[in-house]
């Protein structure tokens, strides 16, 4: 069965859900995304997602067509089309489509290009949640403004390739000498029961999911240091794990090559990942 | 009257030209493109744009879905369909659009995405050829592999934009200290008749217009360094210019609001300019 896509205004099978080749999203990677997970049909941290998605936008002075709770609605609409119980709704914004390309911004009388589609997938039960992950590290030569969210996520994409080529599932990627992130979620070691996760900043992306989970850590009266770490570091935690929004959190069980602990996800992982699926199941909207 | 653009294989009118909402292209910048520009008719250097899309493409372990032949073939369908005398063609190149969103490469059942279009524009005749252009320095925070020209353009167009609320024409960026080079040409400056400009290296585009005019400098006896230099010197310089497709050779006679020399395009880049048009113009296929 076709997916409904949503795309500027209209509900679309996703056979035709398409964008002008004008959009800046499709020429000059001019559009900013977030990711929202699904549980038993409801929303995760949807509020979190929306101001994050506030704050890409004002970063680089693009406005979103439609209000926050529009947005909701949509989300919603979406769920409820795509009889959707478990998964995701992807959302991207651009700077919409001008008459033709040019490296200077459109004008306001371009409207800004809206896409939502959902992607069912089993979120709780998962090979990864229960073995857990294995990383490389790769040298991170993203740009400089990793905090905002923008698609321009080719390398995240080439390190994803880099992880698989490796055998392993995911990249950690590296700068001046400290960990940034994974490809695609925050990064986390544990050592004598301290959490150790970098420090926001521009050169991470600033998780919900990471915003959520060192909250939950907290208080749980787990100690929480936000500083760099180093790959030789982490090959020597206790543990490590990642968080994302469609991962929750997913214990890092080998660090190029390197098995932590006896190789299985480590308690402190397990258990954050427990208390953030309970409650984030209960906030659900 | 609406342009003609070609998508994956077809003529379609610009208002039906579309592609996927999930095109890598537009959910990943996960693709290349090319500016081709067409002078009477015919198209400058179009070999020489070949060979970077194809290097480009094998960088990414992306393929192109058509020959070299066959691109050739549909530029000049498009010269012909668009009754295109001068202005530019340009070409973007995607690892195509899978079933789904997802960080790891699509398998060899997607084909990649091709999408090309006509820009009209008076090239010879401009007021930033007659007057030259003004710059302004800005951070080069873009990724590390520069010298693959991707659609990840969101920084050069900020670029653009800041130069534009600065008053000035257009940005260079600097790097560790070193004018790296414009948003979307190649950087030089001229003191005591020396041609400086920034070695090739991942940190730049390996411009097309940038080999054939310090081919034509040589081969005129000029002297050319090819070395990193600063703004500091670029300030204190004889002259200043930018090589790009669709700009040929253009002056640069203001860096930061530093005039240089007399304020106009110097000699060095007026004589360039008028050699490349007129040995672009002899060799245009």
């Amino acid at each position: 069965m076709s997916r409904t896509v949503y795309v500027n205004g209209t509900y679309l099978p996703e056979e035709e859900a398409k964008v002008s080749v004008f959009d800046r999203g499709f020429l000059f990677a001019d559009g900013v995304y977030e990711v929202t997970s699904v549980l038993d049909g409801k929303l995760i941290d949807f509020h979190g997602h929306a101001q994050r998605l506030q704050r890409s936008l004002g970063e680089l002075g693009m406005t979103s067509p439609v209000t926050m709770d529009e947005l909701l609605d949509i989300h919603r609409e979406l769920v409820t089309r795509n009889d959707l119980s478990e998964g995701m709704i992807y959302l991207q914004i651009t700077r919409g489509a001008p008459a033709d390309r040019d490296f200077v911004f459109p004008g306001p009388d371009t409207p800004p290009t809206l896409v939502l589609f959902t992607q069912a997938k089993g979120l709780i039960d998962s090979p990864a949640a229960e073995k857990g992950i294995s990383v490389i590290s790769i040298d991170d030569i993203r740009w400089g403004r990793r905090d905002i969210k923008t698609v321009q996520l080719l390398y995240p994409s080439m390190g994803k390739m880099m992880a698989k080529e490796a055998g392993a599932d995911d990249a950690w990627m590296v700068a001046e000498g400290f960990v940034t992130e994974g490809t695609s979620n925050n990064a986390y070691i544990v050592k004598d029961g301290k959490i150790v996760t970098r420090h926001l900043g521009n050169e991470i992306l600033h998780g919900i999911t990471r915003a959520a989970v060192l909250k939950f850590a907290s208080e749980a009266q787990m100690e929480v240091e936000e500083r760099p770490f180093t790959i030789e570091e982490a090959k020597q935690a206790d543990e490590a794990f990642v968080t994302s929004a469609s991962t929750f959190v997913t214990a890092v069980v080998a660090i190029d090559g390197v098995s932590l602990g006896d190789g299985t996800p480590g308690p402190v992982a397990r258990r954050l990942r427990d208390i953030y699926i309970e409650a984030s199941r209960k906030a659900a909207i």
